[in-house]
């Protein structure tokens, strides 16, 4: 297994950022061939969605995770800006890892699908991804 | 890592479609014993659910998901028939991929577990899904 | 790939069940280096999540499900007690899977990251959850 973490500057508001880059460049270094993809986000407030991007959808998911998980009083969970402790819940809903097929050295996604971090958290501007293959 | 494409016809209305006998015949092709399924959904509007179907919970879903992504204009995915966009922000939610353990040759399911694909994408009839083994 | 099965008492309320300690057992008698940790639950009524847990985001978690799928009457799945069809819906959004990077025997989670058992349901006391190891 080729593992390696990185950095992503997300900075203070919610955002859908787009992976494609770094994975691309991650495959690359990895000489990788056939095998897994695992990604893998080590915080307790960010998750991954494999979304279209660039079309509305990625403001469109930030605006249904405002309607199901609300940034108001609700939350026990009390550390952080007001309304933070549904960035706790979230990743039971998007999950922090994800994981895609590698075939010929290329992630075998579909024409508008992309891997991206979904970073409702605004108190923290830096996250870490990791990125692991798996030889298959 | 055996890897392979098929396609599932699921027509033009939303479905949850059972894949366990086209997995059953992938596990089978692939001569597997010991390791992990890898499904895989190259679509940006579908996704893949482990969940009892038969007894009324696979429409339970499709409701489900109809409540918490209404199929309405609070989209700016504004591309094919009403309300579509929320079809583009279902697998951030519903992943477009899973995986299960293989021990002697089956999946590790328990009885009331069946792994399928949901489509609620009405526009596109035709669905590609991956299977992957990869040997423990 | 190294794998087995093990038995959780969950109890008759709803619980989030964090699998820190059978965990770290587990790769310690798998004798882990680096990997990948596949977590597993042959159940069609419980997920696993990935959250903070002890500082009220275990309880934010079951309160948002409460929200999100109504323990009602709206179900068309009728066994068991009264609205225990959505916990039949539950495994669509927090799926029976998970996966974790293993680097050094250690799974590569972040600080407030826990790997816990999510089981609504209330019928069913004891859980069994699947771990496996697969060398990288």
């Amino acid at each position: 297994m080729r593992t390696t973490e990185i950095e992503i500057r997300t900075g203070n508001k919610a955002v859908v950022y787009d992976l494609g880059d770094e994975i691309d460049q991650f495959l690359a270094e990895a000489g990788a061939k056939d095998g897994l993809l695992h990604v893998w986000v080590p915080h307790a407030t960010a998750g991954l969605a494999v979304i279209e991007t660039g079309a509305g959808s990625d403001e469109d998911l930030l605006t249904a995770i405002d309607q199901l998980l609300p940034r108001d009083d609700r939350w026990r969970h009390q550390h952080g800006t007001h309304g933070h402790g549904r960035d706790h819940v979230l990743p039971a809903f998007v999950p922090p890892y994800a994981s895609i097929p590698v075939v010929g050295g290329r992630v075998a996604t579909g024409t508008w699908q992309s891997i991206c971090l979904v970073d409702t958290n605004i108190d923290n501007p830096l996250r870490r991804v990791r990125f692991s293959f798996l030889p298959g």
